[in-house]
């Protein structure tokens, strides 16, 4: 009997993990130095934390959370994305309360029931940030930066952003209007998803890939805009401008939820056919309230990890992730191996990376290893250098050998 | 309406969070200096993998398990464990086919239904190594150096390793007779849950809390031991010995499992009442095969992070986790604050970390942020300056305050 992953999980392997480390590393590095901390929250949550912040009529909460009932009868769900259950905490641990801005980020799987294919997982990654208690429109241009740089400085080719703003509720409605007015007259030539969004969620009518030629003509957003979301819009792009980030407006660009207010972007890039979004985000000035807490404002993006590294490859971008190992030791005969024990050991503590054989295999294919493991040095030890005390130590780069103490190994390697 | 997160679970929160990051680290880095990889499975998987990988019979598989079934009717668990997985994964991946040993790490949330209390939660975190493949005492000395040098590092005080072989599974049938014979005639004395162990694995009748002061004159498993486990187990002795790594003998230390082969260990730490254990592991040389696998040996540990954070604080280790800010900018007029937006976008990009206020406050309350945020330096920017390029710089450290050109903020910093 052979067990196997579940369908649309991944084991992440030696070779493959380490350009994960490398990214995650890169979104804490970067965190750290836009000054956001992480938050970590459970794995899963109460089901009506989802229903109530991802939004009852959405695909994902109607038909793909993991939902599953726990030994004390309560309603769980696996988390299908990561602003909801920070959101959650933000409001049971009462950072509202804190003086500066809230400044959040977090990594790790979410969880959605989806037909698995490249890039798209059941089991998947996402790197997001989200900000409490801020309006300036400083903040937006600070989180589209933050997802921005760290496109480019993974090294991803042809990183654009798409912006625009969806106005609050109110501007909302009377755009809502506007545009079925628009869709009205061609509702029967328009795929079923659309017609039943015309009734559900007239926005997400413009997100149609089918579509999605019908809609050129089709009222912007924009026109419906207040005086005030029209001025914090144009400032947005004043700071993106200041920093030199490149965008280009998309007014065709809604975030579904009814949460969602003002600022929407998302983050692209190049040549990747269908999944050329590798995130989005948005303000979501009215979530806080709408799960219960006070009415603070919002804003986040998050990032799917399986797409970045799926477009790092496509691309062709080394990411150098794996590091090699400083020295690799063979031991001829028993009194060696018992010292290149102790020496491996001594080097570890110091903070180098050692490595022996543990299969008895001849030198030859310790050899081998060595090189697999791309070892700066081998570090051949026999009995008669251990009487005198000595070992010989090979750079595996020019091929140089030398014998020195054993109590010099150390300053070798530096 | 308020949610909360889940019983049993944590938000790990900025302030707490940087000890995990802190721990982590360590791990990452002392599993880089030991040559050993990450590797990430899935966070659920079928749950007839723990009813094999774990045993049908133990009390995690009885009672403790998140099982639930998917929208495919299949039946999941979320992980209680990480053995399990790594193992599915290395015979699923062939990882035996590879001419190295094959050394893994992993780091992630484990699930089980348990009644919470400090230092156990229903989702809990483990490190956990596993290594395929060898079956020299070296490496059974190596994994134990590995867990012992992550708690010294850690900074955590009395740590110590208690060990045992309890031989294969011949040596252990005939030690399980040997030790009913001395059970037996005290059977009506004990607990319920050792007479029922009695009768299902009387191996863990030793691992009872209750009777423990019964068992001082229990034959010792290491009476049972072959000719050749016993040199084995001297072996891992000696090698201990030889990198001075300091362990107790206890004859009494049983791993559960049948798969449980020649040595176990436990990790523990000093004046921490009833949960002294940090972590543990042992021999399974059987495991590999019992999941439908080649014959190939395994030996590893799991440690419980969560554990580990309890008693580095009982202890009052303090980890100084949370790196300073290296600039706070405080503008003074919307110009200045147009140009700071721009000055911290180009230091967070030289890799400083750098933060500003975007609340509108005074400079008061902005200056008391820098110190929450223990900013090095904060760096003032007012319309006058602005004029003439310049910026005034004080270091929070010394007070000292100087005028720069705003093309030299970066040198100032360094």
């Amino acid at each position: 009997m052979a067990f196997q992953k579940p369908t649309g999980t991944q084991d992440l392997l030696p070779g493959v993990v380490e350009k994960w480390q490398y990214v995650e590393e890169k979104a804490r590095d970067l965190c750290r130095r836009f000054n956001y901390r992480e938050i970590r929250t459970p794995i899963f949550e109460q089901t009506n934390l989802f229903e109530r912040g991802v939004g009852e009529t959405t695909d994902i909460v109607e038909k793909e959370m993991y939902t599953f009932r726990d030994k004390g009868d309560r309603s769980m769900t696996l988390r299908p994305e990561g602003t909801a259950g920070v959101v959650r905490s933000y409001v049971e641990n009462k950072l509202y309360g804190e003086p500066d801005v809230t400044k959040l980020y977090y990594t790790g799987p979410m969880f959605r029931y989806e037909r698995p294919q490249a890039g798209r997982q059941r089991q998947f990654h996402q790197f997001g940030v989200e900000v409490f208690g801020a309006v300036d429109p400083a903040i937006d241009a600070e989180v589209i930066a933050l997802g921005y740089q760290f496109c480019r400085e993974l090294g991803l080719q042809g990183v654009s952003v798409e912006l625009n703003s969806v106005g609050n509720a109110e501007s909302r409605a009377a755009y809502r209007e506007t545009l079925l007015s628009f869709l009205n007259p061609m509702k029967d030539t328009l795929c079923k998803d659309c017609q039943s969004r015309m009734e559900r969620n007239p926005l997400r009518v413009l997100d149609c890939k089918v579509d999605q030629d019908k809609f050129t003509d089709a009222p912007s957003i924009l026109d419906s805009l207040s005086e005030e979301e029209m001025t914090h819009f144009k400032k947005v792009q004043q700071f993106l401008d200041e920093i030199e980030i490149p965008y280009t407006l998309n007014h065709r660009l809604v975030r579904g939820l009814d949460y969602y207010t003002m600022t929407a972007f998302e983050l692209k890039a190049e040549g990747i056919g269908a999944i050329d979004t590798i995130g989005g985000g948005g303000r979501y000035n009215g979530l806080v309230a709408g799960i219960g807490g006070p009415d603070q404002p919002g804003i986040g993006f998050g990032i799917g990890l399986e797409r970045i590294l799926l477009i790092l490859d496509k691309q062709g971008v080394d990411l150098q992730a794996v590091k090699p190992l400083d020295v690799y030791f063979v031991a001829l005969g028993e009194a060696a191996e018992h010292e290149v024990g102790k020496q491996i050991f001594k080097l570890r503590q110091a903070g180098f990376s050692a490595e022996r054989d543990y299969l008895g295999r001849k030198m030859k294919a310790q050899m081998k290893s060595a090189d697999r493991l791309k070892a700066r040095y081998t570090a051949i030890l026999g009995d008669d250098e251990l009487e005198r005390g000595e070992i010989a130590i090979k750079s595996m780069e020019n091929g140089e050998q030398q014998v020195v103490k054993l109590t010099d190994i150390e300053s070798v390697l530096r």
